[in-house]
């Protein structure tokens, strides 16, 4: 029987993907078509794999197409995209673990993702994809500042969810930080994590920052100044349209990072020193920006669903063309480090939760940026969708310092403006959207509850 | 900045430890004495390791001791054992991490143990005593009969924890075997933990056995026959004095393997295939028995404190002469594998637990073996301790099937024959320990309920 070991050459692996001083050295001499020459090489044999899998066999040979068709990059379109569901329909047809792994033996690492209802999506990882998809956390994160001496908290989940496990093997195989796995609200107690925070000294918070952002009212509640007892100076999140400058606020001025990734992919792209859009890891992923309704390629500049491809993965479930439906959209301006990857702005939105009212295309995460910065507002919201005579109506509930006393007319307004279409706002003490978003016992927050179907 | 590759040689580490076939090749064919030689090297570089600690400098220095006073394993009674108050007493001094792990840079796991009241006690390892620690585990699981295609399911926890973590590198670095790290019924619902089981088609099932002999009750409540619907074969667990046979009779006839360690020392042993008392791992592991009370080493086959030295773990945090309160006893007979090591018998309870009852020494740990194999009760119990009038008195609650019906009479009989002397008896129905024993969110039971101090 194979171990890990077996199976990782870690020269090679730090060859293919370097971390610390040797990323910055390549990736900001390197030329696009250097970077591009790199993406063929991995591409060609990224395809004969898929062609080896069930599932991609299956879905491209239903468009038709066969190994000659896909070339190179410039053929990667022909290809249709999948997402989610059809993954979840190769583990209903194939259970327990579908036919996309293509796996045939060796170690293998076996997780769920977070936000799942009824069957869990399955995720596989052979060593070589997984430690790949480990280091880019890793060197992300020592890009972005993390030192030898940093105490990391993370509040990323464990059991069946990848994501806990995944960054602490991150930051525990690939620097030398002291890693905290404190996981969620209910595998440690929010009034415990700020202690031990305090007890360690944790320089670094990860996570998702909904939850990020109450450990700091917790903290404060126990008695635990944030940024001073608790000396955070970085944040590492998933901000999506949250509150930048309130989490940072939060934390006592800590630093807040952006980065964005799927379980089935791995980190996708994260914001570096400059904090001015998400670089994708293009030596290891390869991102399209695709139209929500046709699937068709766009301009670079406009939003659409993010289609990725991971150039690394080759050994269990490859992944080429993983529709996310999260919205983005290639930044067209000139980066401040020189690195040669191209940027994109950070999480926009589901384009499967968006909603139409009266025509208009609204994202709910769109409100998290539209409120910010009002130090009456805590922040958290949550939408509810109803129909009423033939027409879906939105409620914004707004959690409010003062909400018995306050006016809920201006929010209206303000929303009204900032999502250019009228919605009816309701304010509530803080606090009391937690049972409606799950912020307590879930990773992501919910912020649509659709009770048209109710 | 290093990273976990930089210090961990594979091809070192599988010569230093054979993992499979290797393993028992090795181990069947070596003589005592040329296991003792390896141990004797290993010793003197755990040794010269243990110097550099300011911990074991102070806790030798404070014996007067010095580097030549201790020659070779022979030697090793002179040394004083510490235990976990020490470490305690460590981290309280100089917190947050103690002086006890000699680290200074290079990757890092950080963890606590489960049992803690009040601070946490931190759990330290470098990259190579964690490895070692994690082939430990694989090694016995294979040894047993685990095979590539298993399906392996662990009711380990997560977060802050080591258990969950050390259990799934263990299964995912060094073997093949799907790994589902469900976690505690606090992570992943039971109720779920039993679909997911019958989902995955699990196979093994790691954990405590309290927990374990739950999820048994939990499948039936779900429709779902143990045994057939979730198709386990093996129970790997510390089965302690618990009921093996009431276990493997929950899951439709699995075989069940006890085996030992503790968070600060990894496995220190485990059964093999035969199942006939658990083999120390003496490549890496030396184990010593030693009197309850004066500490000194016993002779074989009597009972006493295991303390335990771990000659591989020497990058961070070395374990030399760590009591761990847990009481066994060499086994004295030959074993029928032909290997090397020598066996002790499973965990016989805690000698800190212990309580003396009109003189005599009472384990509450060895009731569950008292009370097996009678189907009218479900094989959870616990003890309450109180002080009346100057003298201890205990009272041990059983779950008993029909309760209300039933007499205490009888059973009151059996436990003054099992322990020696007279103990009171109470019935309760099923599932009324619970609250008790906090089975449903600890992952060791609480046996002992002292409410002398009350």
């Amino acid at each position: 029987m194979s171990s890990w070991y077996d199976h990782i050459d870690s020269r090679a692996l730090f060859e293919a993907y370097p971390i610390g001083e040797a990323f910055t050295a390549r990736y900001t001499k390197m030329s696009r078509d250097e970077l591009r020459a790199r993406q063929e090489a991995d591409f060609q044999k990224l395809m004969a794999r898929g062609w080896e899998v069930p599932f991609y066999r299956r879905l491209w040979g239903s468009k038709g197409i066969e190994p000659g068709d896909i070339q190179s990059l410039d053929d990667l379109p022909k290809l249709p995209s999948f997402d989610k569901s059809d993954l979840m329909a190769s583990i209903a047809a194939h259970p327990p673990l579908g036919d996309f792994h293509g796996r045939s033996g060796g170690p293998v690492v076996l997780h769920t993702t977070s936000g799942t209802t009824g069957k869990p999506q399955v995720l596989l990882f052979g060593p070589w994809g997984r430690e790949v998809g480990n280091l880019l956390v890793a060197r992300m994160a020592l890009w972005q500042g993390l030192r030898s001496d940093d105490v990391v908290h993370s509040v990323y989940g464990h059991g069946m969810i990848n994501g806990g496990h995944y960054i602490r093997e991150a930051y525990t195989r690939f620097t030398e930080a002291l890693f905290l796995s404190a996981g969620t609200g209910i595998e440690t107690r929010s009034a415990t994590q700020v202690q031990l925070m305090a007890d360690f000294g944790a320089t670094v918070l990860v996570g998702f920052v909904d939850y990020v952002r109450k450990l700091a009212e917790v903290a404060r509640e126990a008695g635990l100044a944030p940024g001073r007892d608790i000396p955070v100076r970085m944040i590492i999140g998933h901000l999506g349209t949250e509150d930048r400058a309130a989490t940072e606020a939060a934390w006592g001025g800590a630093k807040a990072y952006d980065w964005y990734g799927v379980g089935d992919t791995g980190s996708i792209a994260g914001e570096g020193p400059d904090r001015d859009g998400l670089y994708v890891w293009e030596d290891a992923q390869l991102v399209e920006i695709c139209d929500v309704e046709t699937g068709a390629p766009l301009p670079r500049g406009q939003k659409g669903d993010m289609v990725v491809t991971c150039l690394y993965k080759r050994d269990v479930a490859p992944v080429i063309r993983f529709n996310t439906h999260d919205v983005s959209a290639f930044r067209t301006d000139r980066n401040a480090t020189g690195m040669v990857f191209d940027r994109i702005e950070g999480f926009l939105g589901r384009s499967d939760n968006m909603v139409k009212l009266k025509g208009i295309n609204v994202f709910p995460h769109a409100i998290g940026a539209i409120i910010e910065n009002r130090p009456e507002l805590t922040g958290e919201y949550v939408c509810r969708l109803a129909r009423a005579g033939g027409q879906d109506r939105m409620t914004v509930i707004l959690e409010h310092r003062n909400a018995a006393a306050a006016d809920s007319k201006p929010y209206a307004a303000l929303l009204k403006q900032g999502l250019g279409v009228e919605v009816e706002v309701k304010l509530v003490a803080p606090g009391e959207t937690a049972p409606m978003t799950q912020i307590d016992v879930r990773q992501k927050a919910l912020r649509l509850i659709d009770e048209r179907r109710a």
